[in-house]
Formats: C-alpha cells, structure tokens, sequence
C-alpha cells in the first residue's frame, strides 16, 4: 500500500510508492548530455565577448572579459526581468500589472564546458558559495527589490538552455508566492510550538539517521521525509538562520563541500540527471527571523510533472525517501 | 520590456515576454507521438482482458470487458491510491502520515488509439462529459473522500504512461493543497467585494473580447490574462456554478464541443502538443458557493519548468495571451 505524507512546513502532501520501487535504472529520463561544442559556447574561456560585459568576476590574472577567470557573472542576454525603469504599478479592471523590473544575472560558476558541481575541487566549490554571497549582498542594496532567489538548472528537461553549467540569479520586485506560503506556513508552526519547523526536521533526521547522506560539522544532506520527487536532497545548516547571506567564514567551505559531495552521488547513481537546486531564503527584509531557516533543494528532474500534480499539489513519489538516501550512500 | 501580471484569483504572477514572442513554430517540445501499436495497446477495443474488469462502461452492443464501447471506465492497475483499507492516521514525530487510500480510474472515453479529443464527434465529446459526471456522482458516496479530481495527460513529456487517449480520476481523503489555495483566495475575494471572483474574470474577458478563442450559448474557452503556459486555455462556465456536477442537462454537450473545439485549435496550431488538462471544482461537499466557480483548464507542455518556476511559483510565459488567443483562431 502506499503512504501519504504531510510535509510540516507547507502542509503538502505526498504520495509514497511501497509496493514496487522503481530502481535507478528504470528511469527514463532525458539525459543532460553535452556536446563538447565549446567554440560556440558563451561561457566557455576566450568566448568572454559572446556575453554582456561581465558585472564581476573571480580572476587571478587577465583584464575584465578575457580568460583567467575561475568565476564569471554576466547581465542574461534576455532577462525575465530588466534592471532599468520604474515598477508603474496599474490596475486593469479586474486585473494587476506592473512592469518587469528586476536583476536577472548569469553565474558562470565553472569554466569547464564539460564538468558539473559534481565534478570540482573543494576550493572551486567554496568559490561558488563566496560568489552567491556577494552578488545576493550586492543587490539588496537596491530599495527596488524585495526578493533574491539563487538556483540553477542542468539539463534540458530542467529548463538550462545552455549546455555549460550555471547558475542563475534573480532579484525581483515583491516577495514571491512560494516563498510566502513557506514563510506564512513556518510562522504558523511557530506561533503553535514557539520553535523553528526546520530545527524540529533537522532533530529529527539526525536521531532517525535514515535519510542522511552526508554530514560534517555544520550542514547535513538528506532526502526529506516529504521528498516530491525522487532522489530529492535537502542542504539544511545545523545552526538556524534565517538568510543565506548570514553564513559565517567558517561554514562557507563546509558549505560547498557537501553540495558538491551530495551532487557527485547523484550523479554517480542516476549517470548525470538532469536537476535545479534552490537556496531557499528569507526575503532581503527578513534577517533574524526565528521561524524560518534557509537551506538549498535540490530536485532531479527523473519524472514528468502530470496532471495529478498540477491539479492537486500532491506529489506522486515512486522512491520512499529511506531508499533513496540508503542507494545514494551505496 | 516584459510585463508582470498578477493572477487575482490566487495571487501567483507571471512575467510575459513582449520582446520578443516566440513564433508557435520555434518551440522545441517533446511531440505527442504514437507508435500505432494497437496489439499490445490494454486500452484498445479487443484487448479488454489486459485491463483489471470494467467499472463501468458505455456500449450499446457486446457484453461487459468485450469490444462495442464507447467510453470504459477500468480500475488503474498500479495505483497512485488504493480502494480498500482504514486511513490509518499517524503522527511520526514532526511528522504526519496516512494510508494511501483513495480510488484511482483511468477513463478510456475514446475507442480509437490514433485519435484524442481534437478529433472526435460532437457525441463522443459530449458522452465524456457524461462519464465525468457519472464517476465523479458515484463516488462521491464514499465518506472517505473529500476530493475528486479528473484530469487527462496527453503525450510522455506531460506525464503519460500509455499512449492511447484517455482521461483519470483520483478520490483523495483530503482536499488537496491546491484546492484549498483557490478556495482560500476566492473567498477572500468575495469576502472584499462580496462578488466571485471568476465571475468578475468572465465578465472582463467577455468585453476585453482580446483573449476569447472560441464561444458558445454557456461557456467560453480563453487564453487567460495571467497564463503561466504558452497557450493556456480556461474553459469557464458562464452561469456560476462551484461544482462541476451541478452541470445541467442543456450545458453537457455544449460543453463537450467548446472543450473539442479548443483541442482542436491546439493540435492544429501547435502540430500535435502534448497537453494536461485538469477539472477544477470545489470540494465534494462544496456545493453551491458563492465565491468558487468551476472550470477546466488547458496546459499545453511546450516548455519545461525550471529553477526560477519551483522557487518562486513565477512563471516566465514567453507568448503574450493576447497573442496566443489570436493565433489560435487564425
């Protein structure tokens, strides 16, 4: 029989599948293959003038927009949203709209064509993080912004339209939907027990033990009791806090070593799925709040989203996350 | 510049491109393809026997699980939920979770393999609608249930598991997430200005006229101002109504035909797209509200929801509505 499962943050409910587990390789997933066509490529080293002059870029040697950079971030070519103008909120009739005014900017996070999170060296990874971290902290200076949301996307079937990896940053004029009815929801497990929903979690993984994937000093990995889909993984950090951005010194490089590690399993089991992470965060207003605790999703994109899904926002889960996590540490 | 628009009913907004609107031939989708396979095909007329007996079905000839049907109604044989059992309710630490119970149906509402709702007669349109309404009436007996959902996946890429045409029905225990967010939201609408909010919707896009892609004496089918999909289709009854079963008598074919009809279009515009469409009604025991209005919607799968979707519940819709509508209509 299958199990329904109610996620204490959202109130969203599961479908787990306990009747047949589907293995790994019984996924029929559209791989995220490349093409090695690097000449074209405008992330890769010496493309530099394929792209918008870069905004920043991590770099021992070379002059802006040569090669010599371990990091690069660039303006998107065609941004969701545009940097310039005035929100000109309107009504119409029954309707709202408003100009499409935000930041919609390219981590280029890795220089290889060919290599992936699961695939970097400790130090590119913490780079990684140092870069999230400042461009974050750069544009919450804008007053015009409300929201900054991080994540990147492999693979075709995941929505990357470019091949080489990347990730993406958005900072957006309101405080998205999402985000919200997690914040509404934390607040509401707040008022009732006066603790943090994602520090009872983090309790209660660490004593189950069945889901964790990997651990150090100051973050774990695990598929979530309520995982979506399968082969989910959440970053949690052990020490609450609110916003990304208030990471300590110390925690930057274990930060980037367990997503890399968690990214390497993945991709070792699944033979390069395609995937998006997330760092969920609180809003750029919302430092020290005791009731919500950033972390980083991390959803491989193994099965289509159907109707079912969309109708109801169950989620229909072939892999108990206990499996999941037991085949990601093999 | 692009556009944000906000969705009054539950407040999600999405960012419509009016720089540059990608033409219906440019997308690259995964095709509703077909194999014509029909041998080996449990939903095709003769190959009764592959599937778990009938439920129900329409036929004027033949006796029951042998070939004279127009629409069969069969158990699904790996079911999200299942028909028998207690619900079992248990808190597991922070956690929650139930049995899986709930019926789960998939409705063959067309003989033919090759075919889908785009290219069926008035009459078998129509007797669809019936056997919605008739499913959705006899399960609705059950106290167990609290939700019953229809919905149909067209093509791999939206979720289908078999490729010949057909629609599923899923009893859920609880009403789900989704349900509950329209529901809310509705009602805080009509709690402001003590009118339906989808009423208010109706009655704008019956004089905006810009969105209509086609019209009849009860219904209208429309590309809705706030689409999260290119080419998302509502089709709204224009008497209100919360519960999709309190259709009547005279409303049944009108509606089998808008809804071909705007299939149609679809397949015509888009060369065969793969598709969901989902019933949206309120609860089984939400009969005649005044704040909730039901109606199907329409989501062709041309692109695939990436990082910024899942993180914020934005959508990035690269074809304004206006301009699907009217190419729609061509």
């Amino acid at each position: 029989m299958s199990q329904l499962r109610r996620d204490p943050i959202t109130g969203r409910w599961i479908i787990v599948n306990y009747e047949k587990v589907v293995e790994p390789e019984e996924f029929s997933f559209e791989r995220a293959v490349k093409s090695n066509n690097t000449k074209k490529c405008p992330f890769c080293p010496g493309n530099e003038h394929m792209t918008p002059p870069e905004i920043v870029a991590h770099r021992n040697i070379g002059a802006p927009n040569t090669p010599g950079w371990t990091i690069r971030v660039v303006p998107n070519k065609y941004p969701a949203l545009e940097i310039k103008g005035d929100l000109n909120k309107q009504g119409i009739g029954v309707f709202d709209r408003m100009n499409g005014i935000g930041a919609h900017e390219v981590i280029v996070d890795i220089p290889h064509h060919m290599r992936d999170v699961a695939d970097i060296s400790d130090e590119q990874a913490e780079e990684i993080i140092w870069s999230y971290i400042s461009r974050n902290t750069d544009l919450r200076k804008d007053k015009r912004f409300k929201y900054i949301l991080i994540f990147r996307n492999y693979g075709k079937s995941a929505g990357a339209s470019l091949e080489h990896p990347h990730s993406q940053l958005i900072a957006l004029p309101i405080v998205p939907k999402r985000v919200n009815e997690e914040l509404n929801s934390s607040l509401e497990y707040y008022n009732y027990k006066d603790r943090c929903v994602f520090c009872d979690i983090l309790v209660q993984e660490l004593s189950d033990k069945e889901r964790i994937v990997e651990e150090n000093d100051f973050f774990i990995s695990f598929c979530p009791f309520v995982s979506r889909f399968p082969y989910e993984m959440w970053i949690m950090p052990k020490r609450h806090e609110s916003h990304f951005t208030s990471l300590q010194k110390e925690e930057v490089k274990p930060l980037g070593t367990i997503l890399r590690n968690s990214m390497k399993k993945l991709k070792k089991l699944l033979n390069n799925p395609p995937y998006n992470y997330i760092i969920h965060t609180s809003p750029i207003n919302g430092f020290e709040k005791e009731y919500y605790h950033w972390h980083i999703e991390i959803m491989p994109k193994l099965v289509n989203v159907a109707g079912f899904e969309w109708g109801s926002g169950f989620y229909v889960n072939p892999i108990p996350p206990e499996v999941a996590a037991r085949n990601l540490m093999k």
